[in-house]
């Protein structure tokens, strides 16, 4: 309730409880039936063995949408599992929906509709593109510093056990909302496949829908049928199926957090061909080997922009572009000559730029990006590195609050390229057939 | 000069340049000739064109090391890889040793021995048992926060061009130092591949080695040999090499500066059975990915084990033991309890652990580590998350500190373990020949 409050939720909310009369100044109703307005939304954060007859009573009552936060169903033990199916019949018979159980809520940042069971990082969840879905809890901010990270969210939702809603009726939902611009998804396992990959097929011409699958060994395949009352499937299959309709597949917890924020303030790139800006020759000799990794190549520059480059400075000709050089000798660092020289390239699709925390302020940055004039197809990255972990974080956080995806280390960086260039071919899709 | 001062090294200092008769209150003398006292080590940072000819005084002054910081040598262009193979004769045909040219320097935290032409992030190094050597100076601490971090370092050497010393030589050196206990190598290309995997092979015995090799592409490998003037090599023959010789390669930059520290403060596991113990069932099956994936296995618990924690509580028996549905119900969290449990079973060798910032301090946890019967090798390693950044950035500097591998990226604490099983085979094989 305090999350609804907090969250500016204009909507009336009503509690049944058949212990209390009164809760914090507002009337509790014995249960669903006593209240006298009729109900969109239920959340039941009572015992497994009352959800059941509180779920008929929603129905009864003509209640639309029903959230199940409490544990104990299918992922606990064989009479859990019993109780779900019966769950489920319910909301195959009737109109009524259902999100859980063993879920810790949704997020919706639009509306304020926040029904998430804890308080503590909801204070601070900013607005914005990003929408997680995900079958565990660990997706939400209780667990996840998104607004230290400068992550914006558009919505959240921890599907639970999936009785009822799953992850199909989610990407249907997100495809048409108008707040979520990218679609990051942790999926343990996908309750009806032909329709999920049906779904994503269409969804991904739309939005970018990035997802994490995880249970790819048979062990962990074999917990997970535990941990949420259901199969994984093969890990190939699903591997190449997502590929066939244009979901792009990460490979860790991480790069599914931290991608999509380049998604949410970079154009996507026309090609794969990258320019990379560094401070030391080293780092741009890293991210060629994640760049091809991650299916792009190194832009061969035009005569034009090496000349460009050459009257900065000669230590600067090439790809990658090397600032360090210069710096050493006389303390400059014409980053933003240098950016737009290769941002205004024909050659060039996207760019990795390094920068170093500490040596100079998040505000230098800014206002050089700002100032740059730039296509309007061309993505950046940023990594980075410096002697004290706090400027670096300053640094990270001041330029993606400015719509500059800067990352901490530079796998991600260059991968969120990779990414965004995949997603790139994915839409090319639809004007080639 | 002043790092010198600051790190308290206590040996004489003389400056040569012919244009100064003092600095700071030092003579100056216009030669290495000129200086009356004999020398050990010279650092030369004057431009590249001066080089040979200082290098030639130091050969007549006896000096017996000489460090080349100037940059403008084989990197650079012809004339300048000619002049570089000029000083290498030297080098051959004298007694004398040569680090560089084109590297930021050295740093020797047991002497305060620090030769680096940068002033940052020196100040605030931590001696520890990491040695960290490289082909670039991003691995210096003007560009890494080691102390934020929390990490202990012992040697850094950017290697440069490698005119003379080379990664075999450092890798002699460093295998008999007292102070180091893990080498950290970042290698874009070997200078003689049969000494080094010959070297590697023996030091591989005594200290855990871990390498990462950029170059793994044929656009970086092209790239690399103007940036260090040398050839990289067919990553694949390196590969199967490093297996060979009992290298351990890391396949991220993230992976070399941040699995060393758990290799620095914790035992090594007699075998891979991983035992998991997780907040949230979700990411107890993303470790198990990653387990699988780093050659470690999921623990089969022993009745005795799961007794223990069926009387700590009944949700928390099994492998991942789950802590998060007994914290939901009546907010207990018996992480001593369980941790002990699991790390005193005999069918457990080592132990990932999920912990959670902001919901208990650090304080808490390292008094709860400190009191656990620990048997002497059962590492663990641990990934904390939490609402607020600077909660768990907290929590793993002060677990760190206490000798407790923390990690903010789940990916990373379970690679640890694998990489530390992988070093218990390694040192297994000498027992077997």
């Amino acid at each position: 309730m305090k999350n609804l409050h907090n969250f500016g939720y204009s909507g009336g909310i009503y509690l049944a409880n058949p212990s209390y009369d009164e809760v914090q100044g507002v009337k509790v109703y014995p249960s669903i039936k006593d209240i006298p307005e009729s109900i969109d939304l239920v959340i039941i954060i009572t015992p497994a063995r009352t959800v059941l007859s509180i779920v008929k009573d929603c129905v009864k009552k003509g209640v639309k949408c029903v959230i199940i936060g409490a544990d104990g169903f299918a992922e606990r033990d064989e009479e859990g599992k019993k109780l779900q199916n019966e769950i489920t019949e319910i909301a195959r018979h009737t109109r009524i929906r259902i999100i859980g159980p063993n879920t810790v809520g949704t997020v919706n940042t639009a509306t304020g509709l926040v029904t998430a069971i804890y308080l503590i990082g909801y204070d601070k969840i900013k607005k914005g593109g990003i929408a997680f879905v995900a079958q565990t809890g660990i997706i939400g901010p209780q667990a996840m510093p998104y607004d230290d990270w400068g992550y914006g969210i558009s919505k959240i939702c921890d599907l639970g056990n999936k009785c009822d809603v799953d992850e199909s009726d989610l990407l249907e939902y997100l495809a048409d909302d108008s707040e979520t611009k990218v679609i990051a998804m942790h999926l343990e396992c996908i309750t009806s496949g032909h329709r999920f990959l049906d779904v994503a097929k269409r969804v991904a011409q739309k939005k970018p829908i990035l997802i994490l699958k995880p249970g790819r060994t048979k062990e962990s395949a074999k917990a997970l049928m535990s941990h949420t009352g259901s199969l994984a499937g093969d890990q190939k299959i699903y591997e190449s199926a997502f590929k066939q309709v244009g979901v792009i597949q990460v490979n860790s917890f991480k790069e599914l957090l931290e991608i999509p924020t380049a998604f949410l303030c970079q154009p996507l790139p026309r090609g794969n061909r990258l320019s990379i800006i560094t401070f030391t020759g080293g780092a741009g000799i890293m991210a060629m080997d994640i760049a091809a990794e991650s299916g792009l190549t190194l832009a061969k520059l035009s005569t034009e922009t090496n000349e460009k480059l050459f009257n900065i400075h000669p230590t600067l000709v090439g790809n990658p572009s090397d600032l360090g050089p210069l710096y050493a000798m006389n303390g400059e660092s014409p980053y933003g000559a240098v950016i737009e020289a290769m941002l205004n390239d024909e050659n060039v699709d996207c760019i990795f730029c390094v920068i170093v925390g500490g040596l100079l302020s998040a505000d230098f940055y800014i206002q050089t990006l700002n100032e740059i004039k730039k296509p309007k197809d061309r993505p950046m990255t940023f990594w980075v590195y410096g002697p004290s972990s706090e400027s670096n974080d300053q640094v990270c956080l001041e330029l993606r609050n400015n719509g500059y995806p800067v990352y901490l280390d530079i796998e991600t960086a260059v991968k969120a390229l990779g990414a965004m260039y995949r997603y790139k071919t994915i839409k090319n899709w639809r004007r080639t057939i």
